[in-house]
């Protein structure tokens, strides 16, 4: 689910980023005549994320290229393999690259690590989960890009679910009170999530009538701890410190959700290359 | 050298991206009358970059709050070193901590790792340089981040320079051609690079005038004899794979410049907190 | 909650939808030097809502006007009661006014007619919800003047909360198959509300597991009968066809939530009125 | 006469308003190749306005849709009438039925009470005219369905008229000095009204030269005494308390325009649905 | 009268465009600590105008830069005369100045040449106007320029005036036709000016109630007859190939109004200088 | 080269401006059925420029008018020549006519004038270059119409090349410092140039590397000295108060380049005329 208004304009506002007053190398080589055709092929193993987009930003600048994909979103592209071609006017895909492969890199790359820590925990009910931990004007595609790597997204922004942390309580006064206030406060379609550090609190969030309960930073013990004590009544986020290699041993805790910071705040650009091969 | 225009207008873009229509949490939960201290302290060795950004997020969101740096661009802050401080009405303090965070912890992932190249070519004539493999709309945060840990920045972007390669030299015709016809195109302010991939190539971009040569992913050995046959009469960029592993052995070939894609398109955040300290 | 940044951006292209090249009249007659004071006072009783934007507005054309309310958001005005006071250069008041009573009567407007619905049901557990028919540009000050004259938002947006209706149903194959696809694929923050014609239909939404079930266009005793059957396993909502003179009944059969497009879709403008009185 | 660049710009404002990150609920439970026709119905009876505006919703947000209008900008369609149909993927009609509704729904009842005063005054010169007490962002369209609707546009904004009142009569000096002093100051292609609140001020506006002169609240018999005053030396105004009630009486009197801000100020939705029909 | 919010976009806009991703000579070389004062001087003699423009442009870049200016609007500067000072960080100012001069020359450009043709026609009841031939995005700055070089403003845009031309009879019938049918179709307050190219058209304009006739292109004697026949029933303008040599001769034939599209069409800049002065 | 995403966005504001709510004419005079063809014709010599953003202004207005060009930019137009037709929807034509001239024949205007300029040094190796005094908005247009005209763009912003002059000499110590500070600092792809008032500052900066030396209102004897001095070892751009009088005596000094602030700081349009033929 990319939001098309939102992407045009950011598409629209990296290429004049990138461009400027003009592609001078550009301009001064090529008479405007020549056609190529720009082949992307993979160079590692790449979850693909974002086609669409890889796409888009070829059509924003110039709509008379060509583009053919031969891998869809979700798939995934092994060395070697050609993932797109974009065609036409040469000059438009040599200025246009650069900026296509910014965004369709980044998405490959959240969509490929969010695939790993999926992979991690399979045949457990866990579901990986992002954060609010985005790249300014990125949240839409960096969301997009985890779900293609099958994960689940966190809310997408602050007006899109309640997340009660310590400050708030103490505002508050304790977390009933909490609870009681966001719940006639929000949409009845918004669900109330409570950050907590140990049993007692997690019992008090339970009572309460938290819709989720998110266990912060807690030892693997204090997690089946809670788990077995919310016993199936919330909903149970796992949050902190998330890597692959204990990703597992959190998943076998029996909590619903774990979320991973990393899947977007600590993006290694998927390795692909764009080659103009011969007309 | 940040333009404040764009950051601006970057600065609100995000915090609207990311507050949508309210923050749900804190306004049901906050009187609006509280008041906090935001302490965000290191949690490993980062070089700071981006302490202006950091407070103008904040500043955006809410012109009184007070926010204090204790450390500035290009220092580094070791583990559990407070790097600044927020103050004011907490509402706006949660609301826009997460923005202020996403922008602060790119920069400082970007000179942190920049700086671990510059410092691997200690001694070396040789600058790192960075290139146009940024996230759309953080092109002039992103380079200025790398000139805070110590490299130096590439072009900015198509308009800063003219990067004659493959396509365009076909289209030309031939290297001479290629440069002696950008020459006459472009302002004179503008210098003409030539990506290279042998000694031939060398030697006639030499030739026709170039003012700096790219060597394309050759070998060590390659690069030493490109050096020493161009023999300072053109400046010499070193491209194709640079890791942490390798760039020493590159730089001491005795090129002028390494440029490295990772500093921009594979960044970590910085490891850093943002904790709310008692009133 | 009014997102603040959204809110300013709003109100500048109000000023300027309205002076266009500028305001003929003021500049043409004024020097610039005369002051004067502007008091709004009520013609009939008003529930008042949007102060701050009313004050906004004349900050945002001339930030050194003085702004004195004299209500606060809530209260009531009756007829004749003084609201608000803007003093300072009588250029800035003129020029300024309409835009910011064009802003503020509807805002009041929406509160008073939101406020007589929430009267009506008094000592029933229902809540007065609103709807998505807004007008464009509107959507979060509808919204919050609602909330003013005492009802409860309904979702913010398309992306604030899942509506299962009858084609996403046809699409899916049945409720039950729709319900679990959403539950999957959506933020775990957002609540799934599924729209019903019939007891039938309420039987397998809750079954499903729907948060939320909409009775939609149901007579009195069909409410009555879904309230008992639903016996408080997931939040109702009743929907259609809602008035002054029906609302009570409404929330009598025991529904949680009625909901009323009219309180921002036919909006009366409240009645106030903007003096300048002797300097 | 609706300015199109400004159109696009409003339409894509309030999709984005709407949608926000994505219509969660046709993402996750449509797969995007279904298609579907909504049909759009009166309920009531109601004067179209903005069929091009309701089909430029659809099409902004998906450019292959069809949209077939069954009546005409003016025309009136009768309960149970077939206004528009709009033919497509279903997943774009579903998520922006309700942003081109809001859209529409607004004009034709600006239109349809518009039709109703002028069929009032029916077999009198007076026309009716609208006033500046707009929505923010939608002047042009609200001034656009008062035409639709038989009325004729006041100044469109500021820049569009003068308009001298008490205050700019204070700090000329007096009606004559006023109408001077602006005759020279405006381009010459504007006229200058005066508002006056009786007989003296009407002789003073009109000996001063002013275009139109505007009865500010006068009681019948005062408007009919300065009508008969000016005797079509220049265009009258009525202006002030205009209801259905007493509009016949007002344009009986012989003034030439009155001006009604309710049209715009306080309209009601006119009654229409859209349904999808059976593919 | 120049509108504030659109002039801040502009300046924001233009001060973006030269500085780019920054001013690299200034962010180079200055330590950001430097203080000093440009001095802006005539080096010719120039009707002043925009000297708030020239200021908002330095304050846009740094609202903490102190500006003095010794001249207003209107008023000559001479060979010599210092016209403003701009004090503070040396940085802002250099990288500004360029923005500011190139908005100022201009305005005083315009205001400069207004002026000449004001005076040519001293003692005559001709007034000169401006047309709609300005630059875009500066339609307001011209045209406030040529008023404070005495001229008038034409219509400010399409919307504010209706001119009447060939094309626009043709399609309406005739002259009559034509501004019977405008006259129904437009806000009452905007006035119906019709462009004749004989005695004929003339007369049939005044019967059909124009109130501006505008000879287009006439010679002196037709001009001297038109003024004649039309006696005062209507504003004259008169159009085409206005020079400074034919201006005088023009306005003694009695006309009302002579445009002159050269006043902004062919601007040359304002001969100025800004040199920064010791601190 | 044109930039085509900004070319796009300063089209739609320019439409916007001048049209505003709507032209009040054509939209009353014409049904919208009538066609027609606009035909452009010299009224004496032009070189042509800007032929593509003369058709862009239509076409964003109306895409479905057709235009036909009949000489290409850099082309010389002679007075009677058709230079462009469009054809089509007749309201479209009269409304977009004036802004798409107003482009036009600014553009054509540049060309014109420095062709001029280039005609002058026909013979010599010197080259005309522009500078940044451009009208806010039309940088890129500016420039790129001298080019057409047969001179070269100095750098394109602020970001585009270094300028030293006095005062950042002063701030860094002396010409040696400032150009090894700015070495360093900016990117390896742009060059440093020094404004020079004398020999000794000339020797000076040659020494420190300078690329390009300005000459700053030196005397012609004076410039021989410093080229001789120079003599080939830098570029050298002449510069202040050059005229078509003086520019050949300038150029036979044997400087690489003179730039000329006319071209664009004082811009006669270029005489042109849009006729409507009959259809």
């Amino acid at each position: 689910m990319i939001q098309k208004i939102r992407l045009k304009r950011l598409i629209m506002d990296a290429l004049d980023e990138d461009i400027g007053s003009g592609d001078l190398t550009t301009s001064a080589l090529l008479t405007g005549g020549e056609s190529g055709t720009g082949r992307t092929v993979a160079k590692s193993e790449v979850v693909i994320a974002g086609i669409d987009v890889f796409r888009e930003v070829f059509h924003a600048f110039d709509n008379e290229l060509d583009f053919m994909a031969y891998l869809r979103d979700g798939e995934v592209a092994s060395p070697g393999n050609v993932i797109a071609e974009v065609s036409g006017r040469l000059q438009s895909i040599l200025t246009s690259e650069r900026v296509a492969l910014n965004f369709f890199q980044r998405m490959c790359g959240i969509a490929t690590l969010t695939r790993k820590f999926v992979d991690m925990i399979t045949g457990t009910k866990a579901k990986i989960l992002d954060t609010r931990k985005t790249v300014a004007g990125h949240r839409d595609l960096d969301k997009y890009a985890v779900t293609v790597g099958g994960g689940q997204n966190h809310r997408l922004g602050l007006d899109g679910g309640v997340m009660i942390k310590d400050n708030h309580i103490i505002a508050a006064g304790n977390i009933t009170k909490a609870v009681q206030l966001a719940a006639t406060a929000i949409p009845p379609t918004i669900k109330i999530e409570v950050e907590v550090k140990n049993q007692e609190e997690a019992v008090e969030a339970l009572a309460a009538g938290a819709d989720i309960i998110m266990l912060d930073n807690m030892s693997i013990s204090e997690m089946k701890k809670a788990v077995s004590l919310i016993d199936g009544r919330a909903l149970i986020e796992a949050s902190g410190n998330v890597t692959l290699s204990n990703v597992r041993e959190i998943a076998q805790t029996g909590v619903d959700f774990i979320s991973v910071g990393a899947l977007t705040h600590s993006v290694a650009a998927a390795d692909l290359s764009l080659t103009i091969v011969a007309e």
